[in-house]
């Protein structure tokens, strides 16, 4: 399989999973200018024009983030468990990323939002985040005893509002700072030159 | 399992799913005060304040829209196939209305929206409108031959955009109006006040 993915862009959290996994795949960086770092026009790959997306062994491509998430779960049999709680709990706080956390990442990206604009955001990105820290609590990883895709993807939302200035919990810098650590991940932050 | 929805909500999707899913459920409505019909207080039932939420069989709460959609169709073994192209473009699609056209309507219902947020909003939802209809083409259904949770959550976002005097292909019309008279679609605006 090949990812197409922007450096540090939510794509990182489909990186990470491909990684983790362990199924074979290879990476391409797109660009701002959406050139592909194998030459291609990004536009002509995803019409939507933004990462991830993620060619399949047939040649197709998939795109949105927590359908390649699971993709790469159902083919691996890793990153979401199969059945019960745990597997509920950790589609449900995937998504609540996917459309809570990133959707209101959005104003910061964009220079012509306005300041009105930016300081809502900003509230409710504090919001969202204190809902995920409850859940979080003292434990290492979001759900049960291991790395899912919902930690792949927190990892990324952190790392924005680190860049944005975000103020997270406390508890999230120990967090995010062990993810570091995990082998996947480390690759995935060298692969996108951000190690 | 009990459903808790806003009439005319998103959670409406997650309504319709329910009903055809042929699960044995109940529909609790929760009023713009918080209020539910069965006379409690929704924020403690789902603390983020928004619908849908299912209760499980076991009473837990379950919460976001594509969660909710997949648990349905996983314990029923209906609205989503099991693996192959249809099982990921089905994922896919519902993904991007809750990520690209849910996110983009919210502007439009908050009083507190300026002018040029408003705009922006409108424009990037007819670019998103169009991505769908392109995906659409002919078919009575967004993927495969049969209803799918894709086809649930297109139903209200279509909604949505009449309501908001949101210009969509022409396509949709019919599309929509098809669905309307599907019997799982109907029973679900009954049973909202909206037939």
């Amino acid at each position: 399989m090949k990812l197409y993915g922007a450096n540090g862009g939510c794509s990182q959290a489909s990186h990470i999973a491909l990684i983790e996994s362990g199924l074979p795949y290879t990476f391409v960086s797109v660009a701002r200018d959406k050139k592909t770092s194998d030459g291609r026009d990004f536009n002509s790959i995803n019409p939507k024009g933004y990462t991830p997306a993620l060619e399949l062994e047939d040649g197709t491509i998939l795109t949105e983030s927590l359908a390649i998430l699971m993709y790469i779960a159902e083919h691996s049999g890793k990153l979401l468990a199969k059945e019960g709680q745990a597997r509920w709990r950790t589609l449900e706080s995937t998504e609540f990323m996917t459309t809570e956390l990133h959707a209101n990442f959005r104003p910061l990206f964009f220079a012509d939002s306005g300041e009105d604009e930016r300081n809502k955001a900003k509230e409710m990105l504090a919001r969202r985040f204190a809902t995920l820290e409850s859940q979080l609590g003292e434990n290492q990883y979001l759900i049960g005893k291991n790395l899912t895709i919902a930690d792949a993807y927190l990892f990324v939302m952190l790392s924005w509002a680190r860049m944005m200035d975000i103020a997270v919990p406390q508890r999230f810098g120990t967090y995010a700072a062990n993810l570091r650590n995990v082998p996947s991940v480390a690759a995935a932050l060298s692969a996108e030159g951000l190690a």
